[in-house]
């Protein structure tokens, strides 16, 4: 039987979610708590691959087996073996492809607009007063539909297409926190965080509009990346059931 | 001249706001960073104590100098010398006692609805599902006003008066966050944690709301003080200027 199970984790402590060599990550976590509870080698598949420190509000995930799975008994069960970073929130039989099947997919990077580095907020960028929001919100519409994000990909993984879709990309302000929400049906590498990267430029003047909108989708090259522990995967949506 | 200074700080690290010997604690560390950056010996009155890993999005706090102190200069430096856990908002000259003075002090308390420690709220206590959040909010009709707060008050400190006086009392739910927020003229010594860990209890039908509003101001006695790690002092405000 295949499963799709859906989790959430804190990745501070954590090397990304693909498995490594020594180095603890979210996959070799769940890997080892399902042999665990199933008695049997599992291999799991995300619906993609966070980087080092990146969090999760929800992570998809699939496995086989052909054990039966009892819903409430299996949640229980294994959030007593994962850690605290690492909880599972649902789980279904399912013929979804947690990776291929099309979906939409938002993260969330969490800012804080202050003069310092706020004790109560450290799970967020601190941002200067100066940035100007309303030239992030134009950036931001540049962004919106399918371009070639060429420009927004790190090296380090190779593809097909770097042509993708954004549904969505919008800030939210509440007093001095700022949220970002981008929705996509994919994302190149690290290409939420170079958006976010050349958005705090466009918002601290580093980079002209005008000349970014010629150049953004052709010769464009982002120069900052920004940091991952802000960054979280927020939601997935499957289009087909 | 006497100064009033707002700070904010994340108490988890620290004993508590009142010095102690050889414990860490928000009023050596801020006595510490005045006295490098005033090179005088400085002793801070804070607005209340706060217990052991109590945080605070404001607390204010006086001391007094002979020096002339430059607002934008003052803060810069202080949160240069400061600890990432404490950091300083505001300083102006002022006559107000920063405990004294007639105030409204507002507490939030931080909880999560949750059938497991939630790795992404963990500034939040985890509370049942099938809690009763009606029944407590009946409850906090009933403290609301001025009355004889003694079955609220832990032991451990004397005060000549245990009436004090509740503005309001709310708990506002957004998703599986719960927060409750309590504005009081004065707190008794671990009032909040024994308000809050009483409607907890309403909350779960280990105390019956009836039988509660018989002897709640007589011969009533807390005996669940929720835990100090999700309490912060959120607001301050003095009547008189």
């Amino acid at each position: 039987m295949k499963y799709l199970m859906t989790i959430t984790y804190d990745g501070k402590n954590y090397n990304g979610f693909q498995r490594q060599n020594d180095k603890p990550t979210i996959q070799s976590e769940v890997e080892h708590a399902l042999e665990i509870l199933l008695k049997e080698k599992i291999e799991i598949i995300g619906s993609g691959r966070t980087d080092a420190k990146v969090s999760a509000y929800k992570q998809t995930i699939n496995f086989e087996t052909d054990k039966q799975i009892d819903k409430d008994k299996f949640i229980y069960s294994m959030n007593g073996i994962l850690q605290n970073d690492i909880k599972v929130l649902d789980i279904i039989q399912s013929n979804i492809h947690a990776r291929f099947t099309e979906k939409k997919k938002t993260y969330l990077y969490k800012m804080y607009i202050s003069e310092f580095a706020h004790p109560l907020y450290k799970d967020r960028l601190t941002i200067s007063k100066n940035i100007d929001i309303k030239a992030m919100k134009k950036f931001l519409k540049m962004i919106k539909g399918t371009h070639d994000f060429i420009g927004f990909k790190s090296a380090g993984s190779e593809v097909n297409s770097t042509v993708r879709t954004i549904y969505n990309a919008k800030l939210i302000k509440t007093n001095s926190k700022l949220d970002f929400y981008i929705t996509g049906n994919g994302f190149l590498y690290k290409m939420v965080r170079n958006i976010v990267g050349t958005m705090l430029k466009v918002g601290e003047y580093k980079l002209d509009l005008k000349e970014l909108k010629q150049t953004i989708f052709k010769t464009y090259k982002s120069t900052y990346t920004a940091p991952s522990e802000y960054l979280y995967l927020y939601d997935i949506k499957y289009l087909k059931k």
